[in-house]
């Protein structure tokens, strides 16, 4: 279980059970003299908690980040980042048959399959809760990037209900309990996801995440591509199954000229009159904004019994009580965000180097 | 440009530009006492080769393969497999006014706003030359996965037109120059990419890796997931630009019931009854197949003309000739299937060492 | 200042400076059901610790370590284990002309040369309390390990006064404030050591690492070698500017004869008899102890003036007031120690994993 | 095997057996538009190769290197440099007893403890025949230094025979066989190694790297530190048991005012009175010469019988036969020149990169 680093130069090491004293992160690689206090970083891990509406799981915790190293009268030094999470809401509390039987596509039976070793305390590693560093570590990029460079994330589907894209308007995200970008969408997953969440079911739902002011040239020839380490960041998120960047799988379907992005120059720069590559060439960035969507399946936490086995080797049906969350991929928006803006910042840093 | 080597135990260095004496790569972290000739690789640089039909590029050049170290009497050693290729068809021809002006979508643009330098001779490192060391890389990975594991590819979308996966048959693939397992789709595929051949035009394609016989339990939680190493070794893949695993994109629509992949025992083994999660939880894979699926999108090089600028700043008219793919998602299958196959190696070799 | 993690499978990361509100470290790697406790560390922090004698610097901490994560019910669970020493000794002191001027010899110099920054709040990440958390994560390290791997530390020489090695003895190590392992000897480092601290002057060292019990095969080919792993750690540990394995240095006087390890069968074990190539051929273990030794030169710390040059850029004498080591090679054995048991650990997880 | 690969932004792999077609290299993060043809290599290979006087093997190769990647037009492009050698000598031979038989002190028996397989063909991977590319590679690095940094070796100790250091003179090392700087020192040097040589035996040696012109700030706190970094490097040669940075081991006997290099500004620039440091404080470079200093044990292939075991378990009595060196410590100089010209060259780009 050895894998809990990720990034070359921003390098962000997390720690933590859901269940232990406490959750927390080493960013390593931030360069020194950026302004950095907790207040930077607390008002993203407030948009990930869970616990704010009837949509997420109702688990409360106040999520209060401390710094404990790297930073010097507001100012990282350039020495690693220690940041820390007390975890408040251990109770203890009967997990029931789930402590024995295996939900069809949770990580609960590779883990065992792997290990040998079965963490029912809210999934250990796997539990959603890892991903409060993420975002924790996702502000201290948004400072590396600066704020020329801004990372936004919206719901765009959930369940088979999309949004209209031309009603698009950032502000909304911000309004509504489901980061929607589509003021008139909402009254609609209201329903929809209200509906899922009676029936003890869940559902899927696909995020978008934009970064405006991407400088060009970001990103590196054959492995070192901004898109493939995107890819691998947000495929990394708990319960994604799918990464496209731009117009991802709608290219299979279009022509070269379809495809293309028309250049003209305006003044000394130049425009480009579509984005279908999400600001990416070749692996490397144009200066367009970055585009990128994920698709997340439906939690395996749930009412509705299905077909499975247990650890003693039985067939069972399996059904999930306590809180959970009827549509995960709402949380996941926050989280999103902080992935992309950890690659971006990652990948800043390789181009300030000279080296990729 | 310091980024030519992927995996992490195996560890696949290539180089070579299109126009050099040679390409090859260097495979560190094979293990010894491997069967391991020549004959094991050439076949997979066959079925990649261009010029094969009349739907890829019509270079021709015999990509023979030589092992030039880290092989001792048919079996691999341990030490380093440097794999050669010398090329034969470097002919310097007229670029013309490809040499100054950008294709829209072409990664000649971000290699200049990147480095400052424009190797117009074939695209140098950017070339899909590069793409026949994977293949190489992958024809070794596989005798590291052994016969138990195997690992085909297919073209499953070609422009707007799909295949009936109701009659997908394997063997059909090896049968047609699309590697399409649907044999009531390739006079369909014939006639549409004749017309887009024929037009100068080009388009775009998905195709679906299938790797038959993994064991459960490659890869490991957090960074170090499976499908996240996956998606990064596809993304990387030129012209690519999305990844989905299993059912992918389309899990965001299902209901957790819908999703869910119930299992029962059979005898002392799990069996499951679908695979939507494409073989893999929680980054760790069940022992079902692992489906991967990526979408190349159509090739920046035709003859419409495109709107676009050139190295002086000027508005220009950019037009493609000389040889080229009109579908270049054909030989990406066996690209893509290297990449699947040494990803499956390196996460092998981890899960062997109990390291992930 | 991005380079805060060692070791491959075995992997520690340190974060935290002398005068901020902790220090800790992530390790990450660390194979699951092995115990672990806080009393498994203790004991080491507590020998590192400064303070206890007249020849170590005055600071009192008790270091006491917390276990944050990665441990449940006294035993590891794969999971990265973050362990924290809250500073408790952080009085705001005067540090006069130090904060003006560079001590000869001290990496306040190269620090300010290279990143225009001066913490002259006891050295920042320069400061000797970076060494507590490799103590901590060696006492780990040993758990690693287990019991039949015993690494131990000896001081062999201050200044020119070595020990005479006829007369060593383990268990005199633990018995007197140098880690001496020649009773005979201590009586002569007190008085010279009393000596050197009154006249306000410092001395250097040589400190012997001796792992008994490590298995034949730790180590691999070419650059993943164990005496290149274990020349890089102890390097890296404040003020040494040399290391042996073996007969080191001495080596280089014998003839082929003299350096010979003969070798004869006992049993069906390999016996040797005699160990000057310390216990590591061709960068791989022979099963004989591993030795190794390190010089640590003497602290640029002292009351003795020294002409040096100012932040201002102006001649100056230099002189340190203030807690300070006459010998930092004393401090300098645990910390040794735990960097020997961090190497072992670490390629013993690669020899298990059979990848090196 | 698979550890081929040193160096973090300047990284070399190396490739090939002593008995194979060929031996190899591939640099990866070689920065462009620097000057590069084979004739900058070549005359560093020359100097390394055996059969040039009695006391080197006698094994006698061209090594003629070719460049057959990531030069174009007699520049570097930023992509991977690939380097051959083509083996010429590589006659099969009676390996005789030793195919069965231990040498003392050699890496034959580490090797097989661990991996069970012997490979007597001139010992494959730990041959000294792979150091060609190290120095084909250190080569390539003295380029990305540039001409301000020199890196120059020395023979300073042949067997218990050191040289006058106040005789030093670097023209000497190229006009005697041994790279020896003081001049009266050769014929001694001769008459005991022709006896060292008739005699069958063979004798170990010290060999001195300097490096001027390296600029101050290379190197990184904590684990990134420039001595740690080049005590790795040092290590990693064949039969090296020691190294030492500056005074080195001598430190250890010094007091503080003994070892401090006394500062005094000259202009606006910091001047040093020594240099005991050896140009590097904290693990980063002061702008002083980088010197660094390691023990070559003697050869274990000599005539002289040894006590030793073979395959089968029995004890026998070892002698080789055959070509080898009476002092391999000869041949070390330019691969050290070239282990520290590689490090160099990666932390300088490291250093121009702000990440170390």
């Amino acid at each position: 279980m050895s894998y809990n680093t990720f990034g070359h130069l921003f390098r962000v090491t997390t720690w933590g059970e859901s269940h232990g004293p406490a959750i927390g992160c080493v960013i390593d690689g931030c360069p020194p003299r950026i302004p950095l206090t907790e207040a930077d970083i607390q008002p993203f891990l407030d948009s990930r908690r869970p616990g704010q509406s009837a949509f997420t799981t109702q688990r409360r915790e106040p999520d209060e980040v401390s710094i404990e190293s790297g930073v010097f009268e507001g100012h990282t030094t350039g020495t690693p980042i220690s940041l820390v999470i007390r975890n408040t809401d251990q109770r203890s509390k009967d997990y029931g048959e789930i402590a024995q039987t295996f939900r069809p596509g949770h990580a609960d039976l590779t883990y065992y399959l792997k290990y040998g070793i079965r963490d029912y305390r809210g999934g250990g590693r796997s539990s959603a809760r890892e991903t409060a560093m993420r975002v924790a570590a996702g502000a201290v990029a948004r400072r590396v990037l600066g704020d020329a460079v801004r990372v936004r994330g919206a719901l765009v589907q959930v369940g088979p209900h999309g949004i209209d894209r031309d009603r698009w308007d950032w502000n909304e995200t911000t309004s509504n309990p489901f980061f929607c970008p589509d003021r008139e969408t909402v009254p609609l997953w209201e329903q929809y996801l209200g509906d899922i969440r009676k029936s003890g079911s869940s559902v899927g739902a696909v995020v978008e995440i934009v970064a405006d002011g991407v400088p060009p040239g970001l990103g590196a020839p054959i492995y070192g591509k901004l898109d493939a380490d995107i890819a691998a960041a947000l495929m990394s998120i708990n319960a994604v199954k799918g990464v496209e960047i731009g117009d991802g799988f709608a290219t299979a379907a279009y022509t070269g000229p379809e495809n293309a992005d028309a250049m003209h120059m305006d003044g000394r720069a130049i425009a480009f009159e579509s984005n279908h590559a999400g600001g990416i060439l070749g692996g490397i960035s144009t200066g367009q904004p970055v585009v990128a969507r994920f698709a997340v399946k439906p939690t395996s936490s749930m009412l509705t019994p299905v077909p499975s086995v247990n650890v003693a080797g039985e067939d069972v049906q399996v059904v999930t009580k306590g809180r959970h969350d009827p549509c995960v991929g709402i949380r996941a928006v926050p989280v999103g965000e902080a992935m992309l803006a950890c690659v971006l910042a990652d990948h800043m840093l390789r181009h300030r180097g000279q080296i990729g």
